[in-house]
């Protein structure tokens, strides 16, 4: 190569974000060195202290510097609700779009037994423990609309059953703002389905 | 916001990289610390040492963390050829793509009086050392086709043809596997008046 070392060692580095090949790589090297030295050096700082510092929190699993994450440790939030959600994504996309106020459990994957992935991986006997105490007056399950997050919804469903919990799932259909033509079919079909009826 | 701060730090860090936007610095964030911790601290370790340490090659104005940067100090470069281009990326771009085996002059902008660039911004006076110092057989322009890529070219080669140096410009036209019905008007005009004889 006849590109600088240093260079290419950042372009390189660069390449360990989702999404970002050699030319995008290439751009953002060039873009900070050219244009934003602080921010990369700012980038380069928190990224330090986040790979280092965050862990999970102890009660719900999601990611987080401190021993308990802020939404758990905070006595604003709703101690009766629980949202189970696949991954920490999940938290911050129903944090942003929803005013829920209850709080999460994190499985941290789905149940995939060929993959090696039953409860314990999940930490259904965390949950279960939780579930146990009795505080809970509803369990809403977010998990993702595919085969394997629908497996791990009938499981999360007979565990909150068999403790007297109620159980929720959220609704899944046609998108809003989306269109019946363009939506497919096994969402259509779903939707049609589950109809409700109008009062 | 109820996410954990550091995590919000580290999303906002990500947003200084171009073309990255709140959702792509999420997915960022989370990927890293879910899958690749290594990878991050490798990331910012080399980001740190990028942002101190490189800095401009004394004789073409690329990026190095070297004096000279490796292009200029190879003695296996032809001396008597130098390509003038826009930007670092022009020079990635050309060692990628083509056996170019000549040495470079990097601008670090375009001609433009409107925004202040002048020839001295462009390093134009050190230019005009290295051509008066009679090595150099053939001037390679490699400005990209805009309005002031343009102007700039016609600036160098009034320098080149100063100093009674060869002076060539890289072809415009058609891009290969494109089509003629999806090629911009003026590139199609362009390359309609510039045919070629075919012998």
């Amino acid at each position: 190569m006849a590109a600088e070392p240093l260079l290419n060692q950042l372009i390189e580095a660069l390449r360990c974000l989702p999404g970002v090949g050699p030319k995008s790589a290439q751009r953002m090297a060039l873009h900070l060195l050219e244009r934003n030295r602080e921010g990369g050096l700012r980038l380069a700082s928190v990224l330090v202290e986040a790979m280092q510092k965050i862990g999970r929190c102890k009660q719900c699993r999601d990611l987080t510097e401190l021993e308990v994450c802020s939404i758990c440790a905070s006595p604003r939030r709703d101690q009766s609700l629980l949202c189970i959600v696949e991954s920490p994504v999940d938290v911050l996309a129903i944090e942003q779009a929803t005013a829920y106020k209850g709080r999460y459990f994190v499985l941290l994957g789905r149940l995939s037994p060929l993959d090696g992935i039953g409860p314990a991986e999940l930490g259904l006997d965390q949950l279960a423990e939780q579930l146990e105490q009795n505080t809970l007056e509803e369990m809403i399950i977010a998990t993702n609309p595919t085969v394997e997050g629908e497996a791990t919804s009938y499981y999360l469903q007979s565990m909150a059953k068999a403790q007297n919990i109620k159980v929720t799932c959220i609704a899944h259909g046609v998108p809003l703002g989306g269109e019946l033509e363009y939506t497919d079919q096994s969402t259509l079909a779903h939707a049609f389905g589950r109809r409700l009826l109008v009062d």
